[in-house]
């Protein structure tokens, strides 16, 4: 009897060609993240139920993985952020603050099973945690090592949309109305679904906010235009509520860093709107979306916080960072056909023996290993035909021959599978030709809009 | 309420500068693997347990994470192999085959907690997968991708030992023996240990074998010598058995290929004790020890198997793998104080800015990771001395200041933090002599035996 082979639905599982982009897209986020300075850090994937829920409660505790292992009560993570903590309390003493880490792990929920919908998956998150104060200069960097992540993946058409939560907090605390403010943001969310008439509608009726109020509102969220123009309009408000006065001082750093730190004015826009749900960011807040497809929502978003581990610790570890979820990232782009990829096939070269004796070809696969280029030996005993199918299959850009002719001139026989152009030559000879092709090839982006 | 922040025993958990190490050495495995045309792939960490367990038994099912969630019974993957099963028989129609594949990934073990054990732990794995047949030319190109992984990763005093399940139990066969090969094999290992005469011993008193059956099994495992010598000191058994002949067929073209692929002769050796416990292995073997650090056991091991995934498919797989248990050896590798890594921290260098505003500092730190320096950039407002404390903590190479005069000159003032050699001017050239430095820096291999 067999057992049917299957993956659990809410698992990602990948054929091959997209492996190789998502290990191509990780690769990018690690060899960015790095260049700034973030050292890269690897967690346990299980961790003790009392540790781990320590903050968490409601929708988050239903969603958890957890079991008991002998007498232990164990959950696998759900975030990246709250093992930080615990890593940060528990490793104190021996870090050097501001701390710069970046991890990319998987995490596990166990949401309800739907189409792009993942219960295992990747974040790619990025933190730097002060001890006791953090520079709000640091609320600038990270989304421009978004920007520059993003960029090198091949995307083209996106902006990151930055806001302050004491901005909105002071905005609605002048308004006599920050009791209602979560309701407030809730309701001012559905303004591109909805229209303005049926906010101020829904302001004024369900939540009973005055007229005049609901207009403010309106007036207020409704401040576009570039960012300083939208700097500008705010300032208006400015000496009525110390709090939005913060904000806005805050804003205002971020955004003229952002420059500083090489991000072009067109891929950040101060967002009025942007408020994220989460009661944990207390500064800056960012979402990143995709300006060709909204339709996708936001990839990567994040803010600044005031405390990090607190359940743990009676340090003060305020912090600001970024997630982008990876696995559904990866989803929606593979979805809107839009994942390219450099090569798309686990070899550069395929070196078919044309003769029994395989030891030439070996020999030749060393060679071409040496020098770096990615090579696979064929040798099983099958014929032509079925040699050139598992080349087309693999997708490998070049495929080398070695017959008796080739090993007694000293001489390899390669062709470029794309163009089918077909070269005979000494091996440094084809090799050039093999690195410049591939050289032009791998041109091409990860993300293709 | 404060909860105790605390890491499961079991589960490492890693300091920054031994991460980046950890990161270095599966950067260097991936590099390695992809050289050789092989595909990463990235299963579920959790599997439906009726997949999982198929085949398990014993021992394995007890260390296993188990659990229910909602109706589902789940099991965490407890090895690379089974998984790899799963996903040759699920996704069959899409591979080309052999299919190449590396991984590198968590498993979950739940093993009594103990010194040096560890219930999560990374495995490194390649394997080839044929479809009906694959060629015997796989098992000798498997050994001399790990030959080129550790050597890269600066292993200097390694062997790889090469055996053939087939020559032994072949050689058994003529005796009468293949009843208790499995005993004998398990006494044998032994040899190191106890010696010829307890060996002898135990094989006619407990084993009840006669007294020429153990001289002659003696015999056999004693012939040692180089590869050449081992082979041809086998050719005198050859003719009594066709499982012998054929295993010795393999793996005299085993060890003449080893040589094609680059193997030098001091880095392999046919060894005839090798065994390996598991009856998975059907035709070669190998482990892989340090010469240097006998002590540490075999750091790699694998063979060549029949049937992949028998339990999910009528297909006859069959395979040749190998696998780094990477966990345990950096843990051993890092109690025996081997671990060097190149550079040690998570920049290349640390900017210091020491005018208030730091818009110029972040200009430069943005310019320096354009040309793919590793920087960070400093904007605490704290004193001189903690700023340095900082650096000295981080361990970075090289701190650049950045005062009202370097900004007015358009210069730039470095401090090699190792030679403590300070120097001041333009930009490029600062850069010249931090590239130089660094170059020579990670020079230094990872592993420093």
């Amino acid at each position: 009897m067999k057992v049917q082979p299957r993956t659990l639905s809410g698992f990602m599982e990948l054929l091959p060609r997209q492996q190789l982009v998502m290990e191509e897209i990780m690769g990018v986020l690690r060899e960015t993240y790095a260049l700034y300075g973030f050292t890269p850090l690897d967690t346990p994937v299980i961790e003790a139920s009392e540790v781990l829920l320590a903050k968490a409660g409601g929708e988050t505790e239903k969603q958890i993985y957890r079991f008991t292992k002998g007498e232990s009560d164990l959950s696998l993570r759900f975030d990246l952020t709250v093992p930080l903590a615990k890593y940060v309390a528990l490793h104190y003493g021996e870090l050097a603050f501001p701390f710069r880490r970046f991890q990319i792990g998987k995490v596990y929920r166990g949401e309800r099973a739907q189409r792009g919908r993942f219960r295992e998956f990747y974040q790619a998150d990025i933190d730097i945690i002060g001890d006791g104060k953090l520079d709000i200069v640091s609320d600038a960097e990270i989304p421009s090592i978004i920007y520059r992540a993003f960029s090198r993946l091949g995307l083209q058409n996106f902006q990151i949309r930055v806001n302050n939560r004491k901005l909105l907090s002071g905005f609605y605390a002048m308004l006599g109305l920050t009791e209602r403010s979560g309701d407030i943001m809730r309701t001012v969310d559905k303004l591109p679904k909805i229209g303005r008439d049926k906010v101020r509608e829904l302001l004024t009726g369900e939540l009973g906010i005055s007229p005049e109020s609901a207009d403010e509102i309106l007036t207020f969220i409704s401040i576009t235009g570039s960012n300083s123009q939208v700097l500008d309009a705010l300032e208006i408000y400015r000496g009525r509520n110390e709090r939005f006065d913060a904000g806005l001082e805050e804003l205002a750093t971020v955004v003229r860093y952002l420059a500083a730190f090489g991000v072009p004015e067109e891929r950040f826009a101060v967002d009025l709107t942007i408020a994220r749900g989460l009661d944990y960011y207390t500064g800056t807040v960012y979402e990143t979306f995709m300006t060709s497809h909204p339709e996708i929502g936001s990839i990567c978003s994040g803010g600044r916080y005031d405390n990090l581990a607190e359940y743990y610790t009676d340090k003060i570890l305020p912090g600001v960072g970024i997630s982008i979820g990876l696995t559904r990232l990866f989803y929606v782009l593979n979805e809107q056909g839009l994942l390219g990829g450099s090569i798309g096939a686990p070899a550069d070269v395929l070196i078919l023996p044309m003769t029994e004796e395989i030891a030439h070809a070996a020999v030749l696969a060393t060679r071409l290993r040496e020098e770096g280029v990615r090579t696979q030996l064929y040798t099983e005993q099958k014929k032509f035909k079925a040699r050139m199918n598992y080349a087309d299959k693999l997708g490998v850009p070049f495929v080398v021959f070695l017959g008796e002719d080739e090993v007694r001139e000293g001489l390899v026989s390669c062709k470029d599978m794309a163009s089918g152009e077909q070269r005979k030559g000494p091996l440094q000879e084809i090799l050039a030709w093999i690195r410049e092709t591939l050289a032009r090839q791998s041109a091409g982006a990860i993300i293709r809009e």
